[in-house]
């Protein structure tokens, strides 16, 4: 198919079709007319970085981020040195692919990623909780993206942190706004750390409409990602996010706070949900471009 | 059992003992050695309000609060006029059992709530989305507290706004974080519109502390309610709640803001959790009170 204007800026996270590897997910992207993907290292380290990057550009692609580095508030100093390995090497992956947009899921409290769960981690009665102490792991994060930053200014990569739902706090983000991931972006160039406004982990969020402005005057909206909140939750509340339309993200609204923010880069449609991963891919992508046009593009 | 010092700020709120009856309920705190009660309206409407009021005045417990009043989110008059008759009669309930405090979780998106769920509540393409306007939501909620304060503040009541988690924005409050909450009390006086703090609810917000401080100094903290945050979330994820010590909060850090924040009142304990209400009443008040010596009390 060749490229549709209307789909001018969609862009399809490779999450959304799960199933598909990286060259299926690009040629699926083709065919449906969409002008860029947005990559998940799984399926960038599966084809190899190099053959990935070859993949994507053969296809005149456009990448709109890669997903995903963080995972930073590990408390002791062995695992903490293991990320910031991990993310340097995300940082060349984003480069070597040709994205400049590297999203950060910046990790949860240590109790929820200490093994035998929270119980075990619980200290002695009176004793200071260092493993859910939120403030200290908060403390970290700012601390590590100071370390990295610079990593990845020098290879061209921004450092887009990505506020979580605040029901992730717990055991994947303890970014939980975007006011918040804001403040953390505030002394560094807006070249070096960015912020990414996904609806699925921000639509909720009483002072959204202020913060999306101040990240665009600050030139800080690296993506918009778009997903819908949908209840009930899944079973693993990850995966209750549904297609644009099918939840309770009023679109229209969020969507003109990004335009009116200054935002003109990509959307990309990322959609975790097993229902959805079940369906063939071209059916999904085909669904993502209908609802796009319908709920999104209008306010774009 | 006499009454216990260490006690001396315990309430029980009735949801953590579900299968016991108002009088149950009362006996089993006396038991105990607890102080106070902390009421939901289906077990005093269950006995009747004046004999509700009498069980508890009988006991020689005080009540911390009633929960609750709100839902105030109808897009439709008719709906509306009939949730403002029920919080003024939640008012009254109030004041006949003796607690000043009203608990208003205030409701949802209309779409959440339109029978057939969202899909049927989708209006045509392109058209405005009443039934997902959030920020129109929060607004007539804004106004019918208006409405009812002054009916409370005649009672003697204080209509107490609870945010509550952002995962419950879309069916249960759009009231999500504490500085919502006093954005929109701050225009009524401290004894007509206060706050709730429940650790469930707010744990994550990295402006807590702040909010804390800002809602001790202007008077509006009503309640300190304590639950802890379990996962993975149960599939009713209201039902995610946890003995203090059994999940993700940080009681030392936030139990420590609140008392610097000048509170003085009781504190509610308040779980919903199909394993608590499994057990025997008297195991779980026993739990209640030894997990508040260990985790609350040290920092109160």
């Amino acid at each position: 198919m060749t490229e549709d204007a209307s789909l001018a800026r969609l862009s399809l996270n490779t999450a959304t079709t799960k199933r598909w590897t990286l060259q299926e997910a690009v040629n699926g992207a083709v065919r449906a007319g969409l002008p860029a993907v947005g990559l998940w290292r799984d399926r960038v380290q599966e084809a190899g970085i190099d053959k990935a990057a070859r993949i994507v550009a053969d296809a005149g692609l456009r990448v709109s981020s890669l997903c995903r580095g963080g995972f930073l508030t590990a408390a002791d100093d062995t695992a903490a040195r293991a990320a910031l390995d991990d993310n340097r090497r995300a940082v060349v992956e984003a480069a070597t692919l040709g994205t400049r947009e590297l999203i950060m899921v910046v990790g949860g409290l240590p109790a929820a990623t200490t093994p035998g769960g929270p119980a075990s981690a619980y200290p002695a009665p009176g004793g200071p909780d260092a493993a859910r102490d939120l403030v200290a792991a908060r403390e970290r994060v700012v601390e590590r993206i100071g370390d990295l930053a610079p990593f990845a200014a020098g290879h061209g990569v921004r450092l887009v942190l990505e506020p979580l739902h605040p029901m992730f706090a717990a055991d994947r983000a303890v970014i939980s706004t975007l006011g918040q991931a804001l403040d953390i972006a505030d002394p560094f160039p807006a070249e070096a750390v960015g912020v990414v406004v996904d609806t699925y982990h921000v639509w909720w969020d009483p002072d959204l409409r202020r913060q999306i402005a101040r990240a665009g005057a600050a030139g800080r909206i690296a993506s918009y990602q778009v997903g819908d909140f949908v209840l009930p939750l899944a079973a693993d509340a990850l995966l209750s996010r549904g297609h644009v339309g099918d939840g309770y993200v009023d679109f229209a609204t969020i969507t003109r706070w990004v335009a009116e923010a200054g935002y003109t880069g990509d959307v990309e449609v990322e959609i975790f949900r097993q229902e959805i991963w079940d369906v063939p891919g071209d059916e999904t992508v085909a669904r993502v471009a209908a609802r796009y046009r319908e709920h999104v593009l209008p306010y774009l």
